[in-house]
């Protein structure tokens, strides 16, 4: 089957790594060397996608899960035609497409952002997800629009990764048989031999997963046998599949077999004797023979004629089926429908008091049937997190009576590690938005995938609630007090904290229109009332001012749960002549992108500012003078006496703003927007 | 072997769950009535401990890591004398001893704080470690001082959670045969039957991770199986145990084996149904039998009569081996050894410019073996993290050939989350000071274990290297940003980011006599020179004046590894005129607990405040009044190009202090220190 071409192919891409490497100077070669084989046998047999649309839906997915040897996927862009021997050379330079971990929002053709061990298979998971749900919507007979399958290469070292066990129970219970992953059984972490810390039976973990597993005793050698495989594997078509090779690192290197040969480069008179032991010209660097472009050049040419092929069914199936096939269109252009908006709640003040879990709920009733590319669930609090819309369907194997693949309601199970990994997963498929709920406190279990996101520019929406001290008995185990200042500092993530229904309102508007960012929800388990002044466009402001006051002696602040109680302090210090204002302040980041006229006109010189939040004041002295807000853990305990313990009262806020006038009566109020730069 | 009495005992653990849930209005009452037989048969059979004296060293350790269950353990330690009637009315209240989920530092006989789920699992393989480590250091022939055993309860919660995951797969590897978990299989989650996402075979993944399994099938009623089960794990001495135990969740309610039961008081009149179902008089509330009280009462007598016993056996054992048991009567009582500190290096200026992660090297081949209570460890990152000193050996399993239990160097493998919550454990046994290593970025993936240990009062070190983009080409995906000030906003928790060798040396000394909370170091990957002015002592500090000078126009300030950039910018001034002062501020916390007149001499009012830290500026504006910092992530590069691209430069820093002070010519610089309260 295999010829002494795909042998120079496979030789090729080792030689080529060792290159690639010894250039940057740094990165990893083994992994690249060791896994040549397989993703040749997956490049050249297996993966239609075609180079020249590197976003056609149909592509087959690739994952490179173990993302330290990215060389190895930059070199197969090389050889396919979509990065320049020139971009090979900058491997690991400022401002190239070859970074040291593939990010996918920086060089075409790679799906997901990986390096962080575990999230690249989580991801697969997604994908898979995504690939099902897409066929069972979409497919008819004669009309197999959604075929691709999902192709991992995955390490020792992501398999360690509590992320990927997750993953792996989910993808297993889901029967998710379009998700095959290549496991590179090296035998070598940094820390050496994998004896050290990695002993277990992993075959029989993921066989207790519900995964099918197959093994290569010779994966440097056997292309027949990985081939054979990956082919079985794809006959399985109600289980993932794991496929055990064993490899040696850095094959060829005098170290190779050793974790020398893991994280730096080969030294240069032993790439001359790699590239001896491979039949290559030591004097010759970064050298593709011409066979090679042509092999990688059949590929080329096989893949665009696949998605050639594809588009003509694709024309065919919406003049069969108009309203699917402009939807799949649609959704693949990442336009969303037309007047979504129009479905979002608003509120009055006369409206009932509310948790901002529930408006969320709210909202999620409205337009999960608006959106159909809305896709979400939680980590087994569906009842606390209100995720679960009235018409949702499970998204569950037809076989278990409990869905199908064309529900969107994903069953995550206590994961929350795993299902971040899977979101950004379903968003890289594309034509689609995740959401998934837990508690606020515990997306500190899956910050690894949550910065991902944000990395990635991925749309992905984290409904996260009980939100602050106020979720009460449960405890200082379960109440968030620093998390969203970490989410806060995180770069390219919108954070709200909604203080009603508009806010809520406003806070899906915003998150659903920004394409390129992921969005945390913080909301609260207990009741709020509705405000006067609240608006959902001002929310899409990030700030703004809910009562307004000439002449005001102090400007109070907050997000949240603790708004109504500052608009409660506010009617205080008003009653006792004390003239007040009133900001809202959902979303630091949308507030700090509008202009500094509108920022001034929100928070004007010369009054003092007091910001009020049930949670970590760090980070509050950006725009408050003072801060009332949590400095401790919280405890266990009927909220009501929590806020009380805590100061979160409108007797408080009333004395502490007081306190501020006063000392500013003899000190300079310094701006909080005006700044030397 | 079991007698009616026992199942009275049974029996009335479980109406007492259901009085205090409802009392409370709030609680678990589930899983406490459907564990209550596993623990009865532990807690009359195997738990050897001592409650007069709950933190006798040779204790058995028990775990309830299902912490939403936690009604059980309080129940448990009022039947053994600890707890009375008036804590239990008193759960879930504010300040009471018994919170919405079991913690540590609260309440005495609670050996972790658990209820995050998965961490109490993970703890219990720290424990157990702790165990064999004791074991193997101090145990001499005729003198069995250390045999306690783990015992934990695990839902099925616990065990979709990767932390668990991670732990397992290394208490396997391990062969920690003093660990036995009982695992409360109940079918049921939050979102109902287990079926909806967890349906994988947990006994062959334990047994593919080296654990010994067994499975009763009636664990509501089979007392004698569930005995004869633990006897049998407590003969498997080189594998963990895993018990699958079915039970029905809530058994009693009418509601029984359902989602209802698990986070939601019974109705009181279903309570009143259990009460006759299981032949309680159900007029009356939080009723214990006076046999029952007798039964425990007769455990509490055995407890204390072993701890007696054990208490002589070390006091012939100190006679005969008088260093060794002094050791452990000092290490049990808390105390450092004398002296230690003196083994810290110290530097000046004239030493060679090194990576503050060598430093941290140098400090651990100083004090490792004056300080054996320190075990420690990385994520297979030891090369990386350095964190392997000279001497050390590995804790392995002798039978590996690698090391033995006396060893104290742990090969976590890439288990991040693992790691941390197995700290914790290991903090809980007493007499051991962890640490472990991985990079800055990945503390990210453990969270959820350093945010129990500073809640917990817990003294673990975490050695966090390549801290910011210096560490270069890995690039995005593993150069923190936001990282540290997630951890500056968590409370009771020291974060560390040392300028140079001193710096590095102070954040040790500060971290290790700091019995009651946890420290985090942020330590460079590149090379940074000693500085002229730094000192281990000012360190303890948290922030000291660097470089002073009269009539400054401006304080320059930062931590780690731009401290030094910020003297050479602050040279770069001078030679321009620009009188300029110099603070380094290593620990945030630290310095924030200082007194109001020494943190007025570091950032004197009047003076502009410039801070640059090489991550996100968010949180800074409370100690400067501009920032130098980053908003962005960083990219894959040379560390060097990444600086001036990110302007971490002396050029940019000195133009920047230029704008700075002339927007303060006319603007009034407020104070940093003196605040309105």
């Amino acid at each position: 089957m295999y010829q002494q071409i795909d042998h120079i192919a496979i030789n090729t891409i080792r030689t080529l790594a060792a290159d690639v490497v010894r250039k940057a100077n740094s990165g990893h070669p083994g992994a690249p060397m060791g896994c040549a084989p397989m993703a040749h046998v997956l490049f050249s047999k297996f993966i239609t996608a075609n180079p020249e649309n590197l976003k056609w839906p149909n592509r087959d997915r690739f994952v490179l899960s173990n993302g330290h040897g990215c060389a190895l996927q930059y070199i197969l862009l090389h050889l396919l035609g979509n990065l320049t021997i020139d971009d090979l050379k900058l491997f690991r330079q400022t401002d190239s497409k070859t970074p040291g971990h593939p990010e996918c929002h920086l060089t075409e053709g790679i799906e997901v952002t990986t390096g962080p061990l575990g999230q690249g298979f989580s991801n697969s998971v997604g994908l898979a997800i995504a690939q099902a749900h897409f066929a069972d919507v979409f497919n008819q007979p004669g009309f197999d629009l959604f075929t691709n399958h999902v192709y991992v290469i995955v390490g020792d070292g992501c398999l360690q990764e509590g992320v990927a066990s997750e993953a792996a129970s989910l993808a297993g219970h889901l029967q998710l048989g379009n998700l095959i992953a290549l496991y590179d059984d090296n035998h070598v972490s940094i820390d050496g031999n994998t004896e050290v810390s990695f002993t277990e039976d992993v075959c029989k973990r993921f066989e207790a997963y519900g995964w099918h597993t197959q093994v290569i005793a010779d994966g440097d050698n056997d292309l027949e046998g990985i081939t054979k495989a990956i082919e079985n594997a794809k006959k399985v078509t109600n289980k993932p599949s794991l496929i055990k090779i064993r490899t040696i690192i850095g094959i060829g290197s005098k170290n190779e077999g050793t974790e020398k040969v893991h994280g730096a480069p080969l030294a240069p008179d032993d790439i001359v004797e790699v590239k001896k032991k491979f039949g290559f010209d030591p004097e010759k660097f970064f050298h593709v023979p011409n066979e090679v472009y042509e092999l990688y050049g059949q590929y080329r040419e096989k893949g665009k004629a696949a998605e050639a092929q594809w588009n003509k069914l694709l024309e065919n199936y919406t003049t069969k089926f108009p309203e699917k096939g402009n939807e799949i269109k649609r959704r693949f252009s990442n336009k969303l429908p037309e007047g979504w908006e129009k479905h979002l709640p608003r509120y009055t003040p006369s409206d009932p008091a509310v948790a901002t879990r529930k408006l969320s709920e709210n909202v999620l009733n409205k337009i999960a049937d608006a959106i159909p590319e809305l896709i979400g669930g939680s980590a087994d609090l569906t009842g606390s997190n209100l995720t679960r819309w009235k018409t949702a369907v499970d998204f569950q194997p037809q076989s278990t009576g409990l869905g199908n693949y064309s529900g969107r309601y994903i069953r995550y199970g206590v994961r929350e590690h795993g299902m971040f990994g899977v979101m950004n997963g379903l968003t890289s498929y594309g034509g689609l938005i995740p959401f998934g709920g837990t508690f606020l406190n515990f997306i500190s279990y899956g910050l690894g995938s949550v910065r991902l996101a944000a990395l990635s520019s991925f749309r992905v929406l984290y409904i996260m609630t009980h939100d602050s001290i106020g979720l009460g008995e449960d405890g200082p185990t379960h109440q968030p007090i620093e998390t969203v200042a970490g989410l806060r500092a995180l770069p390219n993530i919108l954070v709200f904290r909604p203080a009603d229904g508009n806010e809520v309102s406003g806070a899906y508007l915003a998150a659903i229109s920004n394409l390129n960012r992921p969005s945390v929800f913080c909301l609260s388990r207990q009741n709020l009332p509705h405000l006067e002044g609240s608006s959902v466009e001002n929310t899409l402001k990030g700030g703004y001012v809910l009562k307004e006051c000439t002449d005001a002696k102090i400007t109070l602040t907050g997000t949240g749960s603790e708004i109504s109680i500052v608009v409660e302090a506010s009617k205080k210090l008003e009653s006792e002549g004390v003239k007040t204002r009133v900001v809202s302040l959902p979303c630091f980041e949308l507030f700090e992108e509008q202009s500094i006229d509108y920022k001034s006109s929100v928070f004007p010189d010369g009054i003092p500012i007091l910001s009020v939040e049930a949670l970590a004041t760090f980070g509050w002295s950006k725009f408050a003078h003072a801060n009332i807000g949590m400095t401790t853990f919280g405890s266990s305990g009927p909220y009501q006496q929590l806020y009380k313990k805590y100061g979160f009262t409108a007797e408080n806020i009333s004395e502490k703003a007081k306190k501020t006038i006063e000392f500013y009566q003899t000190t300079p109020v310094p701006s909080v927007i005006h700044k030397p730069f």
